[in-house]
């Protein structure tokens, strides 16, 4: 009997192999699905069946390629937005028995309609008493799921996750929680980076959690947050619906320089950390490295046009291209193996970033210079820490359309949390023709060591 | 802030990689340590303390040789049977923190007098509320520890192991089980292969502990049960205690055919699977696979004598020796990889093992052969299914001092639960001059599909 937690970098997706004796089910795969097949043939197990806790916005369900490779049969919960065209429907009374452990199905909607947890009994010990349950995106290691995917039902479905945590708590204290994100998630705000907790430690800790009973103060808590969603993440629910022709992952091309110069109608996306970017890269190239393209391709990225990735090697291209096959990004036409060096020598100019230190930034402003601060954090850390006076803010993921607020013949200094983002804002400028930018060293987390910063208003 | 499980199999034994940021400890290392190493390295972490659970008895601790390599101090818990020379002993007061994770220590004797847990809390989500309990050999997933080591003391440290109990029963439900073995370990007998629990989950389906609060009957559950313990524990508990000059796992050096024959000074252990060594064997040879090293090893073989593996290839003869290195087997002397064709162009003869169905079995002992039943099974596998008509009964880790009730001048066919411990039998038999050996295929799960059992009587 084995629960097996398969965590995915990027979209801080935890998805899981149960099984025993010689069946195993997937909840939630991931679309890159060869390490399911990999782990049940560890365990000596074939795949019968596959659950999605919801329907997936931010990635693209690997239920149906898994399904074809399998022959599993796709669970689904009940009152998906549209037919769920590769998965049968279940409801609460659902049960499926492997070995001598049982999963159970409750319906607990609220961050969608159709989202469902899976209660896992193991029989042997006792047949009633719960063991563990895998809840999906309505209760997470120290956050609950997010309820803004209906704005016209805000409150409704807001009340709805409320009772749908009301029905997890009543399994008991005992009962282990295997959420279907971890921190870093686009999906919740406030989630631990500890992997292992239980009902009851959720209870006791998570803030969600402390207004269960005040069903009304839970919906004000709920109804005010404040989440960022991706214009992407509509096209990603469409395809978790149709199921389109499952797309296996293709062998990524190495490209010549010749051929990459031939695909200049694509996006040329430089994967690399952000350090190899400030230090050389080619015009007109976005910087978005690995770790930041779940989050950030669906805003920053035209999802109808191909890409050609920038890349040091074979192996961080490949890893990037897993991300954007995650995400649906099927039109990723190959990658280069960037060699500044070759294309200066053949084809001309790379570019440098400059970067620039809190205290040459302080300096530069008391001199009432024309320098322009761009903060491309998040509203919920705009607020947190307060900004620099007079910086322009904009979140980066919608930097692209607000852009009207600054003046491309000026300075401009980009800035983050720690340095990052900064520099993915500042690719972005230079592409836009803002010709002067520099990026702060070390973000807010260095200005604030000396400087001060003024309350966020609206 | 995480938790990495090390798995190690024929032990069955769970030691932890525990950390937060930039610190972790280690709990109960085995004896091969690179893989606390290389976690801790994945984690960005280093290892800043290792703790003991308790003194343990069927492995060396990997304690001394990962403090050596890493500057880790080593802590254990009070009234350890001698002083632990590389050790520091801690209390009931005992904490340490590592980034926002905090670890208590419980002092929780039975199983030793120097047992103790080791109780997580997350202080970024509560400083007062326990997360998870690390139970060394006091509370299993499905069972709790021994108390046979102390005869003379059987009904006290029972007791003390009752009121351990409570006390991890009082840390709360919701709080999640860590322990330090899982099932086949010989430091229990029903613990469940499933690697997921709580307390409350324990409280409610562990058969040990629906008996708390009744100490009596607690006491008189554990002082019944019946455990074996090999004569080779004693030699590990005592070098658990000196550390002895923590020695290095060395490579172990492949023999030729001709360097092998020079050591026939040594005990010759076959460690292939049963199957091969029924196929063709070395004469003389004790068949012990890789599985069961850790279970009889310290029954089957002499400690003061030098080893050599005969062995299917070098990643299993390096794996066999990791499962003796693990035991403080530091005297093997090399492998060969075998190759009973040039053994047998060159040395002569190699043997087979002969099998015997249910139905022959049945059929030989109808027609009143002279046929002996030797089955090596253990007293609670005699119990519980009962035993063939006439068995003669001997556990196979006693078996070499008990072969006066056989004949080894009439035939023998060894019996256990399915077949792999009776051919591990058979050559033991073999080695001491019974020349008409065969092993029951299936065992007794084959034997009960046909055929009646009688009860076994003591």
């Amino acid at each position: 009997m084995f629960i097996e937690t398969i965590k995915t970098d990027g979209l801080a997706h935890l998805s899981y192999l149960v099984g025993d004796q010689e069946e195993a089910v997937v909840i939630d795969p991931r679309r890159d699905t060869r390490v399911y097949e990999q782990l049940a043939g560890e365990h000596g197990c074939r795949i019968r069946a596959i659950f999605e806790t919801h329907r997936n916005e931010d990635f693209i369900s690997g239920a149906p390629v898994l399904a074809k490779r399998t022959g599993a049969t796709v669970y689904h919960g009940p009152n998906p937005e549209g037919e769920v065209a590769y998965a049968r429907i279940l409801d609460d009374d659902f049960s499926i028995q492997l070995g001598r452990l049982r999963l159970d199905v409750l319906t607990t909607p609220g961050h969608t309609d159709d989202s469902i947890s899976i209660v896992l009994y193991d029989t042997e010990a006792d047949n009633s008493i719960p063991t563990a349950v895998f809840t999906g995106d309505a209760l997470f290691i120290g956050d609950v799921g997010r309820t803004d995917f209906y704005p016209d039902r805000a409150e409704e479905v807001a009340g709805l996750l409320h009772d749908s945590l009301e029905t997890l708590v009543a399994l008991g204290d005992h009962v282990l929680v295997y959420p279907a994100h971890g921190a870093g998630s686009v999906c919740g705000g406030g989630l631990s980076d500890r992997e292992f907790s239980s009902i009851g430690h959720e209870r006791l800790t998570n803030p969600a959690l402390r207004l269960l009973g005040d069903r009304d103060a839970f919906i004000a808590h709920k109804t005010s947050e404040q989440h960022y969603m991706p214009p992407y993440f509509k096209l990603m629910e469409q395809r978790n619906l149709d199921g389109q022709a499952p797309v296996l992952q293709q062998e990524l091309p190495a490209l010549s320089m010749q051929q990459l110069s031939e695909l200049n109608d694509c996006s040329w996306v430089d994967v690399r950390g952000t350090e190899c970017f400030s230090g050389q890269h080619l015009g007109g190239t976005l910087s978005l490295p690995i770790g930041m393209i779940a989050a950030y391709a669906g805003w920053l990225l035209d999802p109808e046009k191909s890409l050609v990735l920038l890349a040091e090697n074979e192996a961080q291209a490949n890893t990037a291209y897993a991300h954007f096959y995650r995400l649906g990004f099927d039109n990723v036409r190959g990658y280069w193996k960037l060699n500044t060096n070759q294309w200066t020598i053949e084809r001309g100019q790379v570019n440098q970033l400059q970067h620039i230190t809190a205290a040459a930034l302080a300096s530069a402003l008391q001199d009432g210079s024309e320098t322009q601060i761009l903060d491309v954090r998040k509203l919920d850390e705009w607020q947190d820490t307060g900004v620099i006076s007079g910086a322009y803010t904009a979140y980066l993921g919608q930097l692209s359309s607000k852009l009207g607020g600054l003046r491309s013949d000026r300075p401009v200094v980009t800035v983050c949390g720690s340095g990052t983002r900064a520099v993915v804002a500042a690719s972005l400028l230079k592409r836009q023709g803002f010709d002067q930018v520099k990026v702060l060293w070390g973000g807010m987390q260095a200005w604030q060591q000396s400087y001060s910063t003024e309350p966020y208003t609206d």
